[in-house]
């Protein structure tokens, strides 16, 4: 039987819950330390997820520890990466590594000679359904991809606070479906062309934020892809992937309610999609906990998102910054340089 | 090549014109001879359909005509049908042979013997989905039928008038899926009962009809059927039907409008039914009048309703109004004999 | 802020883990007992979810229990409903309350002298979309409800052993549907007609069941209800209800699972049903033991199942066998005297 | 009553089939003349639709002409529709003007000076989901719209000599849905970028043309469309328009066919999308030429797509077809100049 993975969480804010709860429910795992940079919410936490609180660097260091997962604020994120590593540690890190491509990339540079296990939060890729896509996808029950279609709408707006954080929406947003592009297609971005627009938050463009944004991404192959993203929608969460190929087509559809329809008259009234990205994307963030414990434990596990892959992410993200402000195709290589 | 068919069409009302029209552009017929029992009309009729018009007589027995289609009021069926064997047409006959299973059966054993083609009015055999799911059954691919659901609401109440010469709920609408009942599963209804109501236009219960109804049918096979009928809904055309097999199910389900969807908050209105039998019904009567000529010219064609199936449906109705009447379970089998 | 339920809970199957998981994740109860007519089930049980070992006798008469969860066999419900009761406790008691409707009603007046809280399992009357369509039902948003139509198709046959102690499939499966019509519509059923067969597994016919089953059911105000039950199909569990009323209609569908389609030549495979009752009715558990709680609380909570819900469903169980096996009409009254 | 419009038209292949054929059921329309370029087709086309053959000049010309259909190959439009505006007639012109968008625009300003009513043939303005989005988009049911999203997939590969004489993908095939942006959003086109590939058939690059493109339009209020084009699918004929506004989403959906679904094991398999093209277009031939036939006789009707309008459409085509080939964004109103 496989031994438990004793965990040190950092970070306790919303996404650090959810971590929490995954690891006390997960079988493999036993969440021992919980912290935060604000102590008392670290023991408050503590004492409601079964574990105890201490420091980070504490938490990092100690020797019993196997596994840490950093779920605190994205500018901690390389910082902790790089001390978690150095002390030998599996590591789980909430995208991005750093906002800055360049402290991403030198974080990266840093951790690779520990050798030690790492996976970054692309837990999308842990969505059931696109799961089913990939597999199928692979299989080549549609040929090989020509036309892939993305849209990753939110439905409400987030907090002002957040946006001027978060680094814009091709860091934030778009980068999610980034990394799906590539793990679904299994190719490279190589050129990307952004139109944006600040239409439901005009003031966000004064920090040269968009909360409307379409994109063309060119691939290896050939294949050409497009993404939407739009941070508040008047209807709900919309996710959705299709993959157009040689011989039909895959797609990963927006998730309606359960519930009841209406028929009256000349119309249907149905259940709409789901109320929020959490609804959706709830379950990945398990599912992606499991299969990194499980690869911890020596198991083959496909696809776990690993460092390289987020710096991949985060390219195409500066190609695309660089599109929007500039109105110019971008080649993505000349940002990976 | 084949030679065309030259026609007959006796009865210039509603059902008379579509079949009219499917005569005209039929490129095996030639409509010939209109009557009706008010001369003004089928001259009228004559005119806009580029035929001419006659007696009811003598479009029977001109020499030149080959074929009859009887789409007068019901109570002439038995009568025309008798009388255009007798010269040997062959006879396209709206359903039912007479509102009276025993006039009906004498009309049938009146013409057996004359050996001339007939096919029956149900036109509903040629609904596209529900062809496909006669093939796909037939193809064994549910395994074998144990389970029947069918649905037959009309969109709006019929006027008055309508429905007190229509011989009532089981004989006049539900017929056509006894009919369906038959042919999708190629048993005999063995077993009937039924409840009804009048819960739309209470007034009908005077001439002891219901608007509103439920009926068991057990098969020969063992196998169980549903019907249930309603006169009018307030949300359009409800026709459906599937079959539970030992392997899976087949469904031929209600047909929505064409349009647009309008996702708002937690719901999404969507296009409803079509809006009358009629926008579903309407290709049927082109494919049935289509096989019954293709038939005439020779070749093989599956499933045309004949003077049998007529017999057996309108069977199954009386039974049903006797259920429905006297509240137990009725036997077919007593009702046929 | 409410004191916290201490519960006994009896019985340690597959119903009583449910129950437990559920309790335990509470928060307004505790699980104190576990009992189990054997008693080291009961020890196992105890240690996974937190709780103790008790007999059911100890356990049912600690005057620290509020609350006795009654999940254990089927013939022991009446016997332990009554001992409950006779303490004082708050009963949750699964379905049925004894196999033979004489039995249940006197286990029944035997109960209702203590006027204790009391529900019994119809947990399907917590389903989120049944309880949506209740709810714009009672609206009036369809006008009055004219035809119900329920379909009640479990995915795979149960084992042999389960089927003969069922008490048949209208006593064990039908029931749920007997009690959601009367909860919909708030209509009591007058009259039952029934056809049954054993397709999927004839030799139940031994003890005259059946697996596959229709029925015809006349509520008091004159509308009319179909159900369909089969005990296997070959295309995932497929529970629904509609009510057509004089404006509209109302559906409570299938539930798909989540998952991908795959468009290719002139078909779209998309994907099927959910794979089994569980995965449909689970979340109903916890929501019926929460409003029993929250009751227990003194919160108004609508529609609470009672011990006359039970009955009642029972009767029209029993009218439904005696239709079944006598082909004919039944009338429900008759069973209840 | 309005007098019939008396029509010659230009054109006697597949698409001069359609409008002939819409021309002979309209009550307000009369096929009078027939032309082409190979007499012995106008011939028996004339006589298979009941008109007269004559040569285009005998056909333009005839004082009792009202109407001219130009139906015939695209480098013959421009000096059609200045021979029929230079005599007086009403002008259905099937799209484009001419290829070259120099040429028609040439052709647009000889004409305009005879002020004759001139429609051109964007008849998918006339799709009856299409039509219903614009009316709730203009009814404000979304709010302002904000994230267009078009989708325009042929099901199969048209022949090679067609693609060669097209004008390429943009001028040929997504051009009606840059006419369709403007007409939905009654918004200008201000800047485009366009990527493609010939995956399908690669061959076609020789002659610099594309089978597959993703281009991004920006419109004068600030919102945002996307477009996708494809040859051919594996999976029927796609074609959707879904508008993000700020409250709420409009879609104008694929249309699949009727038929049957098969529900068995985890999976539905449903009918797929319309065969083609013109199973889905089809309808639109009719209204477009019925709502020009009502505006000849004076009523008001709505978005009669105009000469001005073939010249918008164009001009985006040339600006996506600058940005496909150089690899930049690129602004209409530089393409306009």
């Amino acid at each position: 039987m496989n031994k438990k993975q004793r965990v040190a969480l950092l970070g306790c804010g919303f996404i650090g819950e959810v971590h929490a709860a995954n690891l006390q429910a997960h079988p493999g795992a036993e969440l021992v330390w919980v912290a935060d940079a604000e102590p008392a919410r670290a023991a408050a936490f503590a004492t409601r997820f079964g574990a105890r609180a201490a420091s980070v660097t504490e938490a990092i260091n100690d020797g019993q520890i196997d596994m840490v997962l950093i779920a605190s604020a994205t500018p901690t994120h390389a910082d902790l990466l790089e001390a978690a590593a150095r002390v030998g540690k599996a590591i789980y890190c909430e995208k991005p590594v750093d906002l800055s491509l360049e402290r991403a990339r030198k974080a990266v540079s840093n951790v690779l000679p520990y050798n030690v296990p790492v996976t970054v939060g692309f837990n999308r890729r842990f969505d059931v359904s696109h799961l089913q896509l990939k597999q199928q996808l692979r299989q080549g029950r549609i040929g090989s991809a020509e036309l892939i279609q993305m849209v990753c709408r939110s439905s409400s707006m987030p907090p002002l606070a957040y946006l001027q954080a978060s680094g814009g929406q091709m860091r934030d947003q778009a980068i999610h479906f980034f990394d799906l592009l590539r793990w679904l297609t299994e190719q490279e971005v190589t050129e990307v062309a952004a139109m944006g627009a600040a239409l439901a938050l005009p003031s966000i463009s004064e920090f040269a934020d968009v909360d409307t944004s379409t994109l063309l991404l060119r691939l290896q192959s050939g294949a050409l892809a497009q993404l939407d993203n739009a941070r508040r929608t008047g209807y709900g969460y919309d996710e959705r992937i299709s993959v157009m190929g040689s011989d039909g087509m895959l797609e990963s559809a927006s998730q309606p309610q359960r519930g009841v329809s209406c028929y009256q008259g000349a119309q249907v009234q149905q259940p709409g999609l789901l109320p929020d990205w959490f609804s959706r994307v709830q379950p990945t963030y398990y599912a992606h906990l499991d299969a990194f414990i499980r690869s911890l434990n020596g198991e083959q596990v496909g696809d776990l998102p690993g460092l390289e892959d987020g710096l991949r992410a985060q390219a195409i993200a500066e190609a695309a910054v660089i599109s929007l402000a500039e109105r110019r195709f971008c080649q993505v290589e000349n940002v990976l340089i």
